[in-house]
């Protein structure tokens, strides 16, 4: 391909309102353009990429036997009522009317397209287990779209849903899944690991994400330094310190802290270690519980783990604090002085915090707090003990082997365990062996295609622009002539080269635009290709070219007849 | 591949609501699903065949120098304000509402987005020409969908969208995109039909419609027996009969006509040839028009054609028939017995009536016709001379060369010279050589890439089932084993061939169902694999394999070891 025939679309400007690497990058690059808040048109230098994870993520699902379909975007209400989700979806879903005033919404996923197609298609143990799969455009109305197409509106999925006769069958398809993501995220050139994952409101089941490891990432997953342990820190669980809770070595004293709002101002004006301090916070209770509000203990460095305590049965969902009047009407104090000696609501304490001697708190006066608190002294032992924080750098890992990492990771992928949830509901059911009606039990897998895109970039780029993988560049190699124009032995060279590259199958560009080299250099190393040519007249008289690859510093020189190879080498 | 990893979902009834070929046979080979009206899920055989298509049009657009990219299906009604069609465009376009209350559309076409996406991008003539196109999911919201995928609200499409310094420069692309259409149709294994085609209301610029022949068609396209001439039959010309109006034979006569309300009853009763009468059909004026409404001559055995007429500026658009009561207070008669003889509001004669003599038509009074009647003896000399009437089998073709014989056809693509309708509307300009600011010209190009897959089937069936062109046939080749359970000699040999067959790149389909080979026999017929090798005890006794071409009625016996190459051969 050559530059006349696809034209770059590069601007030199950083894009004022793209904040990440990946959104700044790919307007820069000429790979999207803004149509309006989170929905992007994808240039041809784009698409590209796309259509290369599009078939790697095709390639591997049909590899796993699962069998491609294409359903509607456009989806009847009733079948989300049948499911009950029509309800529960929240804004995220776009309804709409047809011109005949009947209900549909623009799908965000399939679960129900594909439970209906499956009811209907599927009458026998015989046909399961079933993995059905598309490549489709999903629209989700999400309030503040952001990060270019990482968060975008409309969006390129991949979803599989999987039908079985039994939980044994789905594990079956669901392990052979995660291989499968595994392999097409290692085939995209990824750095990923698959973590265990919050399974929501449906419980009980299994369910991994992938995540590209990238600083820019929304999430927070730990892993192990010595196992595979891997988890979303919204799942991580956080264990009891090893060894004994210390003895107590020093009386518990009132103090007056009238200038001590936070952990951080008592640290910093009373010598307090922070590790020796504990935060007490004040949420809603769960509507059945005898009271309105609920006390939760962390320690003054660790951070309260939304997910986990909302599955305290006594703690209302969503998570929700109280507000300083509740507080001080029920405590008699304000939110900088709390602390669980002589409190008089529930109080829910984290596995660390029960392990502390000698601790800080507020001591439920305004401007005083108790320094060397003891359990069972001070105040009663504690009664309910739960993992209520996050992990931090250094825990040790819950399965034993090594201490945790903590890393921001990009969801790409997700895999899950359904169950009956959707079968049930929609009474999708097959004939057993012995002609019993059964429900099927259902596993999904989605990935986000679009999203790879942009967490590859989010992973590898630098301050020149991106440096694709190999699996997602739009293009392996671009040749770049000095002043083509005025040397017939350059242009020679560079369009055999050109020629030689697309015989030998290799997405090869040649920039035949009349510009500078430093030009053509900064637009070739923003788009990231991973191998740069350049042709000109001082090389050409010792028969070199000059070569470097994206990600090195220096050009070395090649025999102009040993190119092909030296690149071929390399992919 | 085998139907144990790709079951077959054929069914054996035809569904009651289908009503063509295509809509039938998709249903019961298991091709597609309805999930609600103009919405169909695509299953896995009937993908394989979409994605042909799909790579089909990809490949020769790329070869034709076009840019794919790809735009969101959500639009936002701005840019549809600023061309005018949020008014203009009626029911078809689904119209909604995003969380934030903005509105949307799903795009059913895409010339707002891509004059806007052009505008941003186009800065000056040396990046013109320039052709850009997506294969994209478009929704139009039909009042009555059906024919299943024939006419559904939501399809699969290629756009493609030309922008240009000049009218020359679009002529260019525009006959490239004529020669890629060319190709791409013949490449599916269809017989087709480029046709001039009505612009409509854009008017002047060129418009080919690309139908694929079949009965079924909803258009009707004319061409010519000797030459190239082809057009939709809404816009081929009837040209006036040769040679001069005969002389009057007769004298013109008042007769008793009670029971002759149509030109029919007429010719029945009265022993007319029908070719010497004449219907007198009364339409609404222009709103500019003197009187209210105006009347249209055709000759007995001819139809109007509404969108000639539409042209004529004295006619009211959209063509509105005057009703009984309207038409008895201006002419004093009613509609069985109108004509031209002293007849009080302007006439159009078509061109076929203004050369005939002694003809019959009413008198204006009820009961009553004129027979033999002449031009400038009985009533003027016709004034207003205009083809009204869609041409018939065996009219002179309008190019000169040849007769007109009439077929059905179904419109799978269509190519336009929009000219500066949108990037007028919309400012899209460039700059020229001089520096000076000049309005891009457009072209556009649009294939139904999911209706290319009905049209195959609708010109390529039998009682049996689809008959696949070799370029759509989701397989190549059926191999159907006779008791494969049963002998191992069987199974080695159908297994050897399935492999030997994936091997050389021949997509194979093994039917390794256990089901009697009727059975086996009516689903590979239903579902239209071209060739089917069947394999049993008997033929391997002497070497052989049966074989059958899906078109053929008998089968012929080749040795086991030759039909590999045979079928090579034939593909």
């Amino acid at each position: 391909m050559r530059t006349s025939d696809f034209p770059l679309q590069t601007v030199k400007e950083t894009p004022a309102d793209a904040e990440t690497a990946s959104h700044q990058l790919m307007l820069r690059a000429g790979m999207i353009r803004k149509l309006a808040a989170g929905l992007y048109s994808w240039l041809p230098l784009g698409l590209r990429v796309l259509r290369k994870v599009e078939r790697i993520v095709r390639d591997e699902m049909d590899r796993a036997g699962a069998l491609e379909v294409l359903m509607p975007t456009v989806q009847p209400a009733e079948l989300w009522q049948e499911s009950g989700r029509w309800e529960k979806y929240g804004p995220e879903l776009l309804r709409f009317h047809d011109r005949h005033n009947r209900e549909f919404c623009f799908g965000p996923t399939h679960e129900e397209i594909i439970t209906d197609l499956a009811r209907n298609e599927l009458r026998s143990y015989k046909q399961l287990p079933i993995n059905f799969y598309q490549i489709q455009t999903k629209f989700r109305d999400e309030i503040r779209p952001r990060f270019g197409i990482m968060r975008a509106r409309e969006f390129l999925m991949k979803d599989a849903y999987s039908f079985h006769q039994n939980q044994e069958s789905l594990q079956g398809t669901y392990d052979r899944m995660y291989e499968t993501y595994t392999r097409i995220f290692s085939r995209c050139g990824l750095n990923f690991r698959p973590v265990t994952a919050d399974t929501g409101s449906i419980g009980g089941s299994a369910s991994h994400e992938f995540h590209v490891l990238a600083e820019s990432g929304e999430d927070a997953i730990a892993f192990s330094t010595e196992s595979d342990y891997a988890a979303n820190i919204e799942l991580a669980e956080a264990v009891a310190p090893a060894g004994d809770r210390p003895a107590p070595g020093r009386e518990m004293e009132l103090v007056d802290t009238p200038d001590a709002k936070t952990i951080q101002e008592l640290v910093e004006q009373f010598n307090q270690p922070i590790t020796q301090t504990v935060k007490t916070l004040i949420v809603q209770a769960d509507e059945e519980s005898e009271t309105d509000l609920v006390a939760l203990l962390v320690r003054g460095d660790h951070e309260l783990n939304e997910v986990k305590t909302e599955k305290l049965p006594q703690v209302a969902i969503p998570l929700t604090f109280a507000d300083e009047e509740q507080i001080r009407a029920a405590i008699g104090a304000g939110t900088g002085s709390l602390g669980p000696v002589n409190l008089n609501i529930p109080l829910f304490v984290d596995r660390a915090v029960a392990q502390m001697a000698d601790f800080s708190a507020g001591a439920n006066q305004d401007g005083k707090h108790h320094f060397g608190i003891n359990w069972g002294r001070d105040l009663p032992e504690p009664e309910n003990i739960a993992d209520l924080r996050n992990v931090v750098e250094g825990d040790p890992s819950p399965d034993g082997s090594g201490t945790l990492t903590i890393a921001r990771g990009i969801e790409v992928g997700h895999i899950f365990q359904l169950g009956q949830k959707y079968s049930e509901a929609m009474n999708a059911k097959v004939l057993d062996e012995n002609g019993k009606s059964v429900t099927m039990t259902m596993g999904c897998y989605g990935i986000g295609v679009s999203r790879v895109v942009a967490a590859a970039i989010e992973q590898h780029h630098d301050d020149k622009g991106i440096c694709w993988p190999a699996g997602l560049a739009p293009f392996q190699v671009a040749i770049c002539p000095m002043k083509m124009n005025k040397s017939h032995r350059v242009r020679e060279a560079v369009e055999q080269l050109h020629d030689a590259f697309e015989s030998a199958g290799i997405e090869v560009l040649l920039d035949d635009r009349n510009v500078r080299p430093g030009f053509m250099f900064a637009d070739m190393e923003l788009i990231g290709i991973p191998h740069r040519i350049v042709v000109g007249e001082r090389s050409l008289d010792e028969g070199n070219v000059e070569y470097r690859a994206r990600t090195a510093t220096e050009n070395s020189f090649i025999p102009l007849d040993e190119i092909l190879d030296h690149i071929k080498g390399q992919l």
